[in-house]
């Protein structure tokens, strides 16, 4: 039996409710680690379920930084220095992902904190989480202020991208359930995945097919 | 063995393979139906992976409409009735709800064709999807343009949400699971979930504990 909400049910939920009730609504989130450095040397690791992708030429995507969170010395060290690293979640250290969401003072690392291992590589002034397989570096691009809630949009471009070889399929898919990166719904529920099928290509008036691995 | 991309190794891929890659890096992703009706009554479907949480009070989220894709006729309905519903995808559905992608001419609706159920309640103009257990009213609010490569963000409110009663935990948790929406990773893969914990909030030097079903 469904339960119909309308807005002002809505808010007149208690605060906490209503973050998590609306938190929920968009579906299951990706989930990622945003690696930052402040210009004194100062490690921040933040978790983010809010990427999302704008386009492949040139690859870009964004992410939501709350005017309330913790994510502000993420966004700091982003517009100090242009560049951060995202790394992607698995299970077995989903727990230290999910306490970089804690309000840790400024010159304490999440890193250390967390007991999650910084790695550097050449050309690249951010910090890299050493447990997750997937890693991007990316630049930051643009920031866009909504009005209505002071939230921030990062828009941001891909330096480059250090995936498992045998995650890669041959038509470009990253299998990322191979690589053991997992989904969160609401703020605070972490879910690991199973493989319905990938599709074919949809085309109008013909049948959708499943593709066999590639 | 991970294997490292450079920005010029991404940008010299072929280019339905650099899509492909590009559209897997931000992990798994949302996967809705947004349904919306013209003026004139042309009724329109479309599958979405890209809604983003931007806040609770008001409830606002965003989404992505990518410059080149089909998703142009739910974008002229929303700018045209400022009024669009979205629908979570489940498993017993999203071969229709991946065929909705296909690019039909304006005047055929995906309803039709992709074998889905319209459904009409008071007080909305735009049509529901029968199937879905979880649905969303929602109202256009801004449109941004990222001029880098003709991407458009939609931000819109929440003005009524329809849910499973049993779906709904006693503090606000909407389980997604429980309602069976699915997730997607890259263009066409889709997955379902397997709950691993939901955890408490994180504070500061204190461990993180698994919440029990509430």
């Amino acid at each position: 039996m469904n339960k119909e909400f309308n807005l002002n049910d809505i808010l007149a939920f208690e605060k906490r409710f209503r973050a998590t009730f609306i938190n929920s609504l968009g579906g299951f989130k990706s989930l990622a680690l945003i690696g930052t450095r402040s210009r004194e040397g100062n490690t921040n690791l933040a978790v983010f379920n809010s990427l999302f992708h704008i386009g492949a030429n040139p690859p870009m995507f964004g992410f939501i930084v709350r005017p309330d969170s913790v994510d502000r010395h993420t966004l700091s060290n982003i517009l100090e220095t242009g560049e951060f690293t995202v790394n992607h979640v698995h299970e077995a250290f989903y727990k230290n992902a999910h306490q970089t969401s804690a309000r840790y003072p400024k010159d304490i690392s999440e890193f250390e904190e967390t007991h999650l291992t910084e790695e550097y590589k050449a050309g690249c002034y951010a910090p890299f989480v050493k447990e997750s397989k997937i890693q991007v570096v990316a630049n930051f691009s643009q920031k866009i202020d909504i009005q209505e809630n002071g939230t921030i949009i990062i828009i941001a471009k891909i330096k480059s991208v250090s995936i498992p070889e045998d995650c890669i399929q041959t038509d470009g898919f990253v299998d990322l359930e191979k690589a053991g990166t997992i989904t969160v719904s609401g703020l605070d529920s972490y879910h690991r995945t199973e493989k319905i099928a990938r599709l074919s290509y949809a085309k109008p008036f013909i049948k959708t097919s499943e593709l066999n691995s590639l």
